[in-house]
């Protein structure tokens, strides 16, 4: 078994860094002794501090029901080495196996949530329910991210990026602008 | 100056080929005589029928107050051969530069929105505000998608996925797993 990528503390209010790229996550979350893996591509930032993040998790997913019982998920940043994993958690219910199990995946326990981490994940960023305004009307959940823990290297991991019909776009090159950025522009 | 990408009628339904991957965006508008464009990266696909998109527009931007009172906006896909532009366009504040002028950028008039299309990016989508329950609390807006934009060519453009810090990852190259889903999964 490939060796789990070793993730260190990140300060929350950073976490734009992984999430605003938009690539595909894996959603983690636990309820009533059962756990449960989503892919979903539908998220956005909302706030640095506090760290917000706004999630639609559609109710025909197994998870919606166990992530606003609970009030908890882990987002998890998988990288292209997770390509086929991203797309079989996608393409499976909870309802009828437990994924983790099924694909091999390691749990690990996350400090201020009952949801688990994804070890082979480059990032993993617990979360909890802050505002469910939206969650009736379009299946928007905000949440709040308590605790962030980010592997060290690559510094650019190349991630996933979904556009639909079973095709992902690949992001991982770099390009810097940065002196063309206004210092308070910056962080 | 550069032949501008000629655009043709795309599905609103599916605006999320170009939306869920997640880049950086240029978000037009127009209020009182005036036309403004921000550079935005924090933006979700929230339903593909109606066309729903979530954007958080800072309420320090001058566009959140041209955006608001107007109840449109169009929101364009602008790839790496704007890169300085993009950068350019999110330093400066349209309370003092006229945007379109400064940048070069091209007028287009929209079919269903008083807002500008920007000639020079791959797609544009008409928006029209569809709920402000979250604006006051989060600076979140809901749009319709209610006509979309998109040149034919490339089909895969590269492009801007901001990680904050001046720094931002390119998309371009394409991996498919269409034969691993689910039938019913694909669209």
């Amino acid at each position: 078994m490939a060796k789990l990528p070793e993730k260190t503390d990140f300060p929350v209010s950073q976490v734009r860094r992984y999430l605003e790229p938009g690539s595909i996550v894996l959603v983690s979350s636990a309820w009533r002794g059962a756990t449960n893996i989503m892919t979903l591509g539908w998220h956005t930032v909302l706030e640095f501090s506090p760290s917000l993040v706004g999630l639609m998790i559609s109710s025909g997913n197994h998870s919606h029901r166990m992530i606003r019982e609970s009030g908890e998920c882990v987002i998890n940043l998988p990288t292209t080495a997770l390509t086929d994993t991203v797309v079989d958690i996608g393409n499976t219910t909870g309802a009828e196996i437990d994924k983790f199990a099924k694909f091999n995946l390691t749990h690990q326990k996350a400090t201020k949530v009952g949801a688990p981490l994804i070890g082979e994940c480059h990032a993993s960023f617990e979360c909890r329910l802050r505002d469910d305004a939206l969650v009736d009307r379009y299946n928007f959940f905000i949440f709040e991210v308590v605790k962030a823990h980010v592997a060290a290297s690559p510094k650019h991991p190349e991630t996933l990026h979904y556009t639909g019909d079973g095709v992902f776009m690949v992001s991982g090159k770099i390009i810097s602008r940065r002196s063309r950025f206004r210092p308070e522009m910056l962080d």
